[in-house]
């Protein structure tokens, strides 16, 4: 087993500590990756919060799955990647490679479950993975995605969850030039979903609780902010959108949202998971329809990271070093960032840089 | 006014009961109708269950919505219908006119809520719309459609609601050769969607808790029939459909329904309204769709009117003369019906055919 050190919470502790972690000997198709950057996403902070109240049974938890880093060391059978090159790795790292989603490119989809960066358990030998708050990872090359050049690797690291969690609705949904778009939320989400709109030509309205938004939409290149507290502009903003995409992550009403889709629109709700209940007569009405997206296939993600490459697209984000984790997640539960943390892993030590 | 007779619910009364009615003299663009036949629909059900229970407050409550007749009167500035002429009308009476949906062919969205056919309120009196379980019916021409030669007008009747219905999402999600769709529910909706279905080309399938309703599905032209309370086919037909349209007419788990559609697929809802509950995961992965449906414009209306008429689809009907109101009900309620009840008005008297 190789050795490294990571940010890991264990009962009974409920902080997150620095540890040393194992990581598998590499198979002939794996990359070893020195984590440089790994961004902190909602789904961390729920996680964290799971484990602090004894809700996973897995072992110990480490968070992190999106992150860009360099390959350090590569086994015998891998071929499109080289040591020193720039990596990213997202929130999968395996899939049955057989099912109809799987060929359809859809490997998120996996009928078997995709393997999860963390919190999943490894195909082969059956170990629980361990993620990328660490200062190195292990990871079939097929799920790992070259780190395009111009984009800078810190920004970058959101892309591959939040990135590509926000483009595959875009994408799926045909959004481009004539498209009346609106994000709901701008967080680690809804800001990349903005920039993404933006930049595929939609016009593009962020709709938030917030007024002191709007100079943030605007400069992130919205055409403006519409006030969900705000009745008066909510009503005169009824069946205007063709796309709305909801990236709140608390459970909360939907039909204000779906009431702002346009006839034959869709609201594509990805701001957490669990149950969604909507009135028939909102989507009735309109003929609208509810969608829900998370992560995305091996192929978009490319595709996703070539497009922010061309123009110049990556998170807004706040740099910390990775031992100052705990406040990173304290602000991320108060919406206290604008937009993403990203963890630097510098502060780890060094890797084990052939 | 203009007096005919029908069958009314009035507190304190808890059964439908004869009535003298009234009806409002023809406005210049108004027809009046002998209604010869018209369909008991869910909805009807349900508001004769509201009434009995002191739910509405409207005063007194003659249902039906969807029937077909024959033009006994015409105002001065009817240019479409002369006396003689067989007419169907259906759900929607009257709406704004001027709005979006309006505007769009697509009155049944109208902002303002378009005038229901009964239990609602006429826009130029105030008064009380009464229903199509009476002899005659005066509704403006716009809201009235010719009856296509060569449908039975009898079993053409639910085509207004049922019809329209099933119609609309099949044609808003581009059902024809190619698409594979599944019909949720086989009564007064799924067996009018089945046909449709069939008749645009889908590979059509039936889902059903009763096996022995297999030989019914084939008879209305389906491929097969899948049993919901067979786990084993329901799990070998995992994204099998592009369209799922689920007519079952009491709240359930849509779970099952969702797990059947295929990627980028759409389940359609049109059984009941109120609030829906989707598991995120179940629309997540695939990346599905819910929509749904109820009613449809003027403009489809007549299209599917059109198409039926081409294909020679109409409703598989029991037909009851009116004064068997009650049973349909009690029988409709029990599910105890292949696949809709239409009263017969005959027995209402001779209505005031010039």
């Amino acid at each position: 087993m190789r050795t490294t050190v990571g940010w890991q919470l264990e009962a009974p502790s409920t902080r997150l500590t620095r540890t040393s972690l194992r990581r598998r000997e590499l198979r002939p198709d794996d990359l070893a990756v020195r984590v440089d950057y790994c961004g902190v996403c909602h789904t961390d902070l729920h996680a964290v919060d799971a484990a602090r109240h004894g809700e996973t049974g897995r072992g110990p938890l480490v968070p992190g799955h999106e992150f860009t880093g360099v390959v350090t060391g590569t086994g015998p059978e891998v071929t499109r990647f080289a040591i020193g090159d720039p990596v990213a790795v997202g929130n999968i790292v395996d899939s049955c490679g057989e099912c109809a989603m799987c060929r359809a490119d859809q490997e998120n989809f996996c009928h078997t479950f995709p393997t999860l960066t963390y919190d999943g358990v490894d195909r082969h030998d059956g170990s629980p993975t361990l993620g990328g708050w660490s200062r190195e990872y292990v990871v079939r090359e097929s799920f790992a995605y070259s780190l395009p050049p111009g984009l800078d690797p810190a920004a970058a690291a959101p892309l591959l969850c939040a990135g590509i969690t926000v483009w595959e609705p875009l994408y799926a949904l045909g959004v481009g030039p004539g498209t009346r778009l609106a994000v709901a939320g701008l967080g680690g989400l809804g800001h990349l979903a903005v920039k993404l709109a933006v930049a595929l030509g939609a016009e593009t309205w962020v709709i938030s609780r917030s007024p002191d938004k709007a100079d943030d939409a605007r400069r992130l290149g919205a055409h403006g902010l519409l006030v969900s507290t705000d009745p008066e502009q909510m009503a005169a903003a009824r069946d205007r959108f063709d796309v709305v995409i909801d990236t709140i992550s608390a459970p909360h009403d939907l039909g204000p949202y779906l009431r702002l889709v346009a006839m034959d629109g869709t609201l594509s709700h990805l701001g957490h998971l669990g149950a969604l209940t909507v009135e028939a007569m909102d989507l009735l009405v309109g003929r609208k329809k509810l969608s829900s997206a998370g992560s995305g296939g091996r192929r978009a993600t490319s595709a996703m990271l070539e497009f922010c490459a061309e123009r110049g697209i990556a998170a807004d984000v706040e740099l910390l070093p990775s031992a100052r984790v705990e406040e990173a997640l304290d602000r991320l539960r108060r919406n206290d960032v604008r937009y993403r943390f990203v963890l630097d892993m510098s502060d780890l030590g060094e890797g084990s840089v052939v």
